[in-house]
């Protein structure tokens, strides 16, 4: 070790110890984006590799409504009174729409807050989907390496970030509540796409009919969509964080997909297939990055003006833009 | 005009003329890849620029077997037979998946192919989706301005270029077919989304029934998905190719769809949104085409290799491959 560099040891001792002040000092260098800590984060990562690829991986998406705090805090008691350690986390790029972070605060998870086998840790903040996904995705594998059985992502499923959850576990979970139609608009048709189970949540008290009814047209849906794995067919069930009703069969789910997943060795393959396209949409996003931030993206502004006053064609400004890289071969 | 400069007034005269076989040259320098083909159509395309923008737009998408050629046959026919001017286009990328080009040949619309109010272009060949949606584009461009009052564009509804067509017409058709539930298995919930319109096609003969239920349980899908328009909400109709029953009620939906957008603005607007998109789109694929053009692209194919052997991260090799890019500022 030269002078000035940083003494690593110390992280990735206390990640595999799983000591929550190493823990969260690692994942804050992850978090971080000055050059040298991300540096220091891709080796602790490295070295960290090998004791990673144990925990139940589970994507846990819904609309605003649907109920995914309540839900983790409930099925997250209930993981923990099994005698699993679990760790939520959470990717929602700051936009103007959503207003900010979830997870923001764990006063929402009260009890899962306090509870020593589990981790909560807040959305990263961060402008671009692309950096809030691999900060999330990098805290998951460190997780993982921290010796976490479960390790539950929330997203809202508004957007680009449920395909990106999606890409980076191993469970995909859709929560839906019971409703004349409005509470489900604006759920996108390809999040279905995405669920390995439909949870309809809130089937408790005067709702239970409802949901009971909400799960048949979501199971009439799943017939038209195409099975994404031979050995499983996604299954719909209704549940309640409140009365913690139809929360083991939850669990029964994803452990009987686990099996059978690995089993038929789709896991492993997807696994594979999951970190070779983690490495191009990371290299996508980071060409871009470095596109956007070349002067080339000012010629994209002003090009954009014209485009928008129907001064050039779109065609017209892309070769103007375009232009800028000419003659940059390496 | 200096010497060895091509003169492109017959091009741009042709085409206003609608002579076809101008209108054809014209095509093929869009379709060519040349660069000095692609700077002579840049040109051409501003030139006609002032031209273009009056006909219906019209996507038709579908699954293979849901009958797109044969509607488009019959619908076309219908069309030119109000007096319409027609021009029917296709994007789709080759690919050893679809095993090739839709509407390769013209003899799958035998008498559109002879109508002399109709002009039908094979699909352009091209390995990229970002190519071949250039070239359609264009295309579509030249026809408008050529006087054609309806542009159809058609695709096959399973991968991205549904959404790709989409982003380039004002009215996206989609076409289903009554079925147990196999032939409708394999279209992407997503297409739904992206529909202005849905025709269950085939119903006629022993058929109608069936897909009259088919088109009651798309309806209640619809009520699912959250409109794209507040003045629009997306109409399930029958209709049968071979009978010609429900086409001239998907002529006046369209219509319809077209009075209703212009008079909120919402066409203007959308067309303005897609020439903005249209542009950051060419310049995304167009820096992601220069990038894999480099010898960043070998380090890539290496990293890949890596990760799929688990030897590095996939952090770890983007940040190799990312490398590349340093220090090469403008």
């Amino acid at each position: 070790m030269t002078k000035g560099e940083r003494d690593l040891r110390p992280y990735i001792k206390g990640v595999l110890d799983c000591d929550r002040r190493m823990l969260a000092k690692t994942i804050t260098l992850i978090e971080s984006s000055l050059p040298a800590d991300q540096e220091s984060s891709r080796q602790i990562l490295d070295a960290l590799m090998p004791y990673t690829g144990k925990a139940l991986r589970i994507g846990i998406t819904g609309l605003p409504g649907a109920g995914k705090s309540t839900f983790i805090e409930s099925f997250g008691t209930l993981l923990t009174g099994k005698g699993y350690r679990v760790a939520v986390l959470a990717v929602d790029p700051s936009s103007p729409k959503t207003g900010g972070s979830i997870l923001a605060d764990k006063t929402r998870m009260e009890k899962l807050a306090i509870n020593e086998k589990a981790f909560i840790r807040p959305s990263p903040s961060g402008k671009t989907l692309g950096g809030v996904a691999r900060k999330t995705r990098e805290t998951m594998l460190v997780c993982e390496a921290a010796g976490f059985d479960a390790v539950m992502i929330e997203t809202v499923g508004v957007g680009q970030s449920e395909v990106t959850v999606a890409s980076m576990v191993d469970f995909f979970l859709v929560l839906m509540i019971a409703g004349g139609g409005d509470e489900l608009q604006g759920m996108k048709k390809g999040v279905l796409e995405l669920a390995d189970a439909v949870a309809i949540n809130k089937a408790d008290g005067d709702n239970i009919e409802r949901a009971g009814m909400a799960r048949h047209q979501y199971e009439t849906a799943f017939h038209l969509l195409s099975p994404v794995s031979l050995s499983w067919s996604p299954p719909v069930v209704t549940c309640s964080s409140i009365t913690t009703d139809g929360l083991d069969n939850i669990l029964e789910i994803i452990l009987d997909h686990r099996e059978k997943m690995t089993a038929s060795g789709e896991l492993q393959k997807k696994r594979k297939e999951q970190d070779c396209e983690w490495l191009k949409f990371m290299v996508r996003e980071g060409v871009q990055e470095w596109f956007y931030n070349s002067p080339a993206a000012d010629v994209l502004a002003e090009s954009m003006k014209d485009v928008e006053a129907g001064i050039v064609t779109p065609t017209t400004a892309a070769a103007r833009v375009l232009d800028c890289l000419k003659g940059r071969k390496f």
